[in-house]
């Protein structure tokens, strides 16, 4: 398949500026490559790819670097065209630390490995597609994130969890697909951007993906790695942790078993006998009806330490994800608090696990709301390994049915400053590993691809997600605008009007989704289950713990402060802590999350809560009509399919707008009794 | 398949009053049988069948009527053995007529059908079951229904829509099934409680279930009617409107089309050369998606009469469904509604329908509820066949976990005096046919049967309500009292205190299941799509119609008047306009589906509606309790097997009663603010 639709970033499309093409066409005219490892190959066919495609020439190889205008390879096979300062430079740099350098007409691309390369010659078709200038160039980058990795919430049934794009790419009706094409395809798309890890199977692993770790499945997960492999991926598996039980029927899975030990021990050497460099495990134990350690009253340190020890020899992973809670909650029971959970499993755990399991935590307390705190587990288990999930499809925040731009959410949660070691100790420094000198971390999300859409997404503004994701975690210093309008150029082509307009599309996007949606922190008000649409008391009775708003007929929002609520608060460092704590202090946009509040409480923008909810539920649906305006606004400078595509999607955001402001002005209305000081429709 | 649990009501025990025992023993000895009809077999096999079990004796066929002790017959064949008098009585009935008499010893069993002969056996096991004296015996007894009729609402695939005891017994992935012993088995019930048609497959007909009137299926649907006709049942099939285009890909199915109606001619044609005395088609048509004549801008008569027309050389009929209603609805839209919908579309079209033609109407305006008014159209088209359904499946009455004993809900709505031709215009004479003397009328319900649970109807209990269906719409005059202790000595055997303790509990079931739901007539407020559990707001914004309640901070109810609401009141003939449209006159128990009435509104019974709310649902959630006492003081007296059924099911009801009594107290005080007076638990 290639259609400006599958392609994605990568359309390489021809260079329209015709001083900047001429200028490239004589630069890039011949190459040596050095080495030939799979990811070495993988750079020079992008490479040789990208400027057929883009300058309509064919690059020739050359047999020695001094005649050769572009010249990769591996550090260790080029130094002697780089001067001391570049060699020291690179040295300084971790392992996927690249240059990109012109020196006399010459491009020399080389990195501190051969993925590095990769990342390199990216780095330069990026330069291109955005009609750069490469004289004097002189690029030194470094991931600032040692794992970016991507969950793919896949099933072998070809179903996708919470996927809004169509079916796998992986699996097809209970098979691995045989055609892995679009597995490769995928595999170019994540490394241009420089995700080094993904997981292939969804964290909620069933009966038969328990079989994934075992012979009928690994050769063919064999293949899938090696395509990954010649990206600089590197592959992981979910595993159920029941599996000794489950595949070899033993009557335990207790970690502390020796049997079970020895089991994994057996398991994890036959895996890397297929995979010699597999990554390791995700593993969702305790959680949400999955099996785990607590069935046999160990910890969660005991059951990722059995794992962790069997991979030693290795240099495998465990990725133990804190996403515990008590799913089987009383909403009678004002105590409990969900939000509190993940750090009440995992705090009184730090310094207990193994060196090489990582912790992986949702960036909320709850689960990927359109708005909600920073989990106060991170950062907070200074002798314990973490990573921050993000969720890239977008399940509570519009499906790719409605646009929303993620990147100023990530934004916003990695520039969070915790305080856990005084000032400055944001999320992206912990998670970069630079606050407690974590051996390993990063950021890991759930992807948002599938393949029933050529167009990877379902709506092909989502595709900015997925880009957006993989620039940011390479480099967190990165704006959400910056990342947009190299995706708009890359995606659309180089046009003033398309950036100027998309780019406040998608910059506005999140924002918009949030005024017609769940107020002021409080989340949840949708659908049970599916997670599209309004439902306002969706959640209110249900059993999945702190997913209530507690709205009645005086205020709103959820006391989790210490003296009267849930004590919440209480998990974040000072000054957060009393900030939270404190209602004439919290941040607006959090108040019902902390808070329960009466209707007529002012909000720090002088609104009262009651009419800053109407006044931001009739405006996010003006601002969708705008979004349809603008787009319309393009239809001459896009592509009829994506322009058609995008129109669609826009439609249905506009009902879903409309059923949101309706409902929740009505549900308020019914229960404030206070009228709109405008006096606007409410039912 | 017999256990206690799967015999239902036919347990033909043993008699254990001795007296008695000897007195039948000493009675039923020979027998003589006039006739082969299939119909007279299955009488013939159900008599002594029952007499081995109940007196342990075999009866000996006689090959002369004078020296049989027992003597069974079609009237044509037995005239000699009656009287003028019985002969006279006999003619007066209509075809089911028939008569059990005992005279010198001999128990003459005829009547004016072979049917009847039947339910004339039936009669006297049932007498016998119930250890009632046979000296004397003068029985006449004659159906007041013409049609009694049940809908299976079965899919090919094995499931069933609304069905709360597991799988089909019709079907079994996407086949009929092959073994057949079950549905023999169920014709044997339905025939010995009256049962005279029954149509086998959903009323939703999906893209194969369409191809029953082919081919394809007919052969195997012959079976099926061979078996209910030996037991004095008519068979008839649901049907896609859209058929000629589905089967035969015709490009339209207007039913003013001449190729339209030609092809349902050959169809039915086809239909009667398998079955020649095939029932006829109910249509669902119009309604919740599926196709209908308003397709082609034609009305519900021009659809009915099509068919009627094809099926008018073999005496066929076309019941037509009106639950048809705007299933898109805007909940904003305040002036439509669905309570409207039936009679609106309806009521214009009377004496337009041919001869053949009956029309089914839901009980209710909306649908199934667990109280809201009766259907103002029955009775309303004096022109036009009416029948009206019921529903013994408990789709929003517990779903056969929940005890609800259905019988006094439809002797409520039967005796309903519409005063449509002054008073005495009562439900029930109207769909007898004796108010507007209709050619075809009578009763049809819900099915609530399936395979996977043994006992027929997952919950034992739920057995009462199609043996109670059966019996009440053979006899409207009896009570839903003598109805559930004819059950209970039959299926559970004489003993009084199983008589005393479930006769009360299956009689105060219903009232018990109304505490602890909807309040007041209002409805809905269940889980959307399952039907079971609350969620007070589940239908509050939803598409379907007439499903709010639109509960502010002030008040609550559906404003159903001529002066401020919708104008449904004014579907009803007077006095019951003005009864309802009244707020000061309404009955207490439908106040909140007729009006909108504030919080402190105080009741006929003198509470606040607020209190109502408060005392009902906790009072019901008491009584839940009360039901688990009475049915553990049984233990004892019932096999294990079925106490246990019962026993696990009553307490899921308590659990479920508790979620109804939280949810629905806490909405409404969260709401109101007002406090409970008792104050009792409200989270």
């Amino acid at each position: 398949m290639s259609s400006k639709k599958y392609n994605m970033w990568l359309q390489y499309q021809p260079i329209l500026n015709t001083t900047c093409k001429k200028h490239y066409q004589k630069m890039l005219t011949t190459l040596y490559v050095n080495g030939n490892a799979p990811t070495i190959q993988s750079a020079e066919q992008e490479l040789t790819d990208a400027i057929f495609t883009m300058l309509g020439q064919r690059i020739t190889s050359k047999s020695d670097m001094d005649h050769a205008t572009i010249v990769i390879g591996n550090i260790e096979e080029i130094s002697s065209l780089l001067s001391n300062d570049h060699i020291a430079r690179l040295a300084e740099m971790n392992e996927e630390g690249y240059l990109v350098i012109e020196n006399q007409g010459k491009i020399i691309i080389s990195g501190n490995s051969d993925a590095a390369v990769l990342y390199g010659v990216h780095h330069l078709l990026r330069n291109m597609q955005l009609e750069q200038d490469l004289i004097s160039l002189a690029v030194f980058e470094q991931p600032k994130n040692q794992f970016r990795m991507l969950n793919q919430w896949d099933n072998l049934n070809g179903s996708v969890e919470r996927g809004y794009s169509g079916k796998s790419i992986f699996y097809q009706n209970g098979k691995i697909v045989k055609d892995k094409t679009r597995i490769k395809d995928y595999a170019r798309y994540l490394s241009s951007v420089g995700i080094n890890a993904i997981s292939i199977n969804n964290v909620n692993v069933w009966e038969e993906e328990s079989y994934f770790i075992t012979k009928k499945y690994l050769p063919e997960i064999r293949e899938i790695a090696d395509i990954f492999r010649a990206y600089g991926i590197t592959l992981y598996l979910s595993i159920n942790f029941a599996s000794p039980m489950t595949i070899d029927g033993m009557s335990t899975a207790d970690p502390l078993n020796q049997s079970v030990q020895n089991w994994w021990k057996d398991k994890i050497a036959e895996i890397y006998h297929y995979i010699p460099d597999f990554g390791g495990f995700i593993v969702k134990a305790d959680s949400e009806n999955r099996p785990g350690p607590f069935t046999y009253n160990r910890d969660h340190a005991d059951g990722a330490n059995m794992l962790a020890k069997a991979f030693e020899p290795y240099g495998g992973k465990v990725i133990w994800r804190c996403f515990v809670y008590n799913h089987l909650q009383d909403w009678r029971d004002r105590t409990t608090d969900r939000a509190r959970a993940a750090y009440d499993h995992f705090k009184p755990l730090d310094g207990k696990f193994h060196e090489n399991v990582i912790l992986q935590i949702k960036n909320g307390p709850m689960d990927f709301q359109v708005r909600e705190g920073v989990s106060p587990l991170i950062g907070a288990m200074p002798n314990t390994n973490q990573m921050i999930e993000f969720q890239v499809a977008q399940e509570y925040t519009g499906q790719q049915i409605d646009l929303c731009y993620l990147l100023p959410q990530w934004k916003q949660i990695l520039q969070f400053d915790t305080y856990i070691k005084g000032a400055g100790t944001t999320i992206a420094e912990i998670v970069a590993g630079t606050i407690h000198t974590y051996k390993y971390s990063g950021i890991a999300a759930v992807s948002n691809i599938g393949g029933d859409d050529e167009n990877w997404t379902g709506n092909t503004l989502a595709q900015a997600n997925l880009y957006g994701y993989g620039r940011l975690i390479w480099n967190p210093d990165l704006s959400a605008e910056e990342i947009a309008q190299e995706w708009i150029v890359q995606t659309f082509g180089n046009k003033k009007e398309v950036s100027n307009t998309l780019g406040e599309m998608l910059l506005n996007s999140w924002e918009i989704y949030e005024n017609y949606t769940a107020p002021l922190g409080v989340g949840w008000m949708v659908t049970p289950g599916v997670h599209y649409g309004p439902n306002i008391d969706g959640y209110e009775y249900s059993k999945w713990g702190g997913t209530y708003h507690f709205a009645d007929r005086d205020g709103v929002g959820v006391d989790r402060t210490k003296e009267t609520g849930t004590g919440f608060t209480t998990q974040y460092a000072e000054p957060n802590q009393n900030l939270y704590n404190d209602v004439s202090k919290c941040p607006d946009e959090l108040l019902l999350f902390f808070h329960h509040v009466p209707y007529k409480y002012t909000l720090k923008n002088s609104k009262t809560i009651i009419q800053h909810i109407y006044d931001t539920h009739f405006k996010g649906f003006e601002q969708v009509e705008d979004l349809i305006k603008k787009w319309d606004s393009l239809a001459d400078l896009i592509d009829e399919e994506r322009f058609k595509n995008v129109q669609n999607r826009l439609k249905q955001q506009k009902n879903n707008a409309r059923e949101w402001r309706d409902q929740i002005n009505t549900y308020f209305y019914r229960k404030s009794g206070v009228a709109d000081k405008q006096n606007r429709a409410i039912y």
